[in-house]
């Protein structure tokens, strides 16, 4: 194994959700901000926007979405957003039509853009020790998230995150090993619960050190129960909340 | 500007096209992959795979699809795969059904699981002095690619990255200025070109020392030019090519 203080803090990575009281410097939010736009972008679109929400009615909307307390609580939120509604709108100053700009294909490279740009963040920041949690609960109801942050057609949300100063020591979680997510040449025929027996052992045995009063699951049992099991929930009206938006028109 | 290491690599961040004509040491790659599945996924379901392509034919039929005679050439060839397919598994050798796996909902969080992963492994590389293309050009042609790597049915292949010792030295290509991709509370009402010149006129100078020779077009001129206009290509047919892989069927 390589080792460097990049790599290291990278296998150490933790999420982290509980945070000190004090929010980001200048400083710091420049650097993330520099961090973000320098990820590679899609045939240099840059199709992308990054909404940091200070307003304390917007953090207490977001937060409500998302069921979690410590969401716009402590530390500092963004939102990274999907971002087809810049171009398009130079476009039209421009004197050009929308193109490409409602196709699947498009948004997808947009999503792309913006999900990269939230790992590099994430990574400038823990490299400064600060603490992040990637927020998918934010588009626990896209629909509303649109609303309460006032976001134009050809944006969409698609992931949160709330930095800050770290108030917690996590356990590291254990992933998945090697020969179970990285082949060569040739994806596996299929996977069984069985050939991740050890793995599930030690998945079993961090929530047992974690907190030995909760339930514990192992990785396939997570993967079996509730996670994955058809509920009806808001999160379902993704698909319509994309092409409300305008996007991924094509997609039917 | 708060620096260390893995900032200033992030700043300095180039796609790299040319690689000299070494594969990967095998720590090298362990290291890689011990990046990437350390990455934070959603909901710990940890839905990607990495596919390796060593195997000659697979990478020139992935080249052929990019249309880029850099992939699968020099350096090492990946594809990062949205993996709905190992979760569906384990469910059904767990006698379970399959859940909210055809949702929309859970391929974009396969599919952020997958990003988020990209960005991390780039990082890890060029942390070590290794350069990365991220190769969204892979997906000229879905359908293709699906088959040519022998993918199943509830896995989607999202991006491709071409690792290796850099045999280039590429200028640092300047990113939209902080204040047209970051805001705070409230995002813009509208964009204008003329509010861009500063920006179109640091790009143009780029594009002109990079090489006087080719056609030098400023930021908006890209954004209003024949990247985002409508053809008819293969592309088109991502939504088609997800909903194939019985992905995202309640997108209608």
């Amino acid at each position: 194994m390589i080792h460097n203080s990049t790599i290291d803090a990278q296998l150490n990575h933790r999420s982290i959700r509980a945070f000190k009281d004090q929010t980001l410097t200048k400083e710091q939010l420049t650097t993330l901000y520099d961090a973000a736009r320098h990820t590679s972008s899609s045939r240099f679109l840059q199709q992308f926007s990054i909404l940091h929400l200070t307003d304390e009615k917007k953090r207490a909307a977001v937060r409500e979405i998302s069921g979690q307390p410590y969401v716009g609580a402590n530390g500092d939120l963004f939102i990274f957003i999907a971002d087809l509604f810049r171009n398009q709108q130079l476009r039209h100053d421009l004197g050009q039509d929308d193109g490409t700009l409602h196709t699947t294909d498009e948004f997808a490279q947009a999503v792309e853009d913006t999900v990269l740009a939230v790992q590099n963040t994430v990574v400038a920041a823990e490299s400064m020790g600060l603490g992040a949690v990637i927020l998918g609960s934010v588009k626990n109801d896209p629909a509303k998230l649109i609303q309460a942050l006032g976001l134009p057609k050809m944006t969409f949300p698609v992931l949160g995150v709330q930095f800050g100063v770290p108030d917690q020591k996590p356990q590291l979680k254990p992933r998945l090993p090697i020969a179970d997510m990285a082949f060569e040449n040739d994806y596996p025929k299929g996977f069984k619960a069985a050939d991740l027996k050890d793995y599930d052992d030690v998945v079993t045995t961090y929530y047992d050190l974690r907190d030995a009063n909760r339930r514990i699951d192992s990785f396939t049992k997570q993967v079996s129960g509730a996670k994955l099991a058809a509920t009806d929930h808001r999160r379902d009206q993704m698909g319509q909340a994309i092409h409300d938006q305008g996007l991924a028109l094509d997609m039917k």
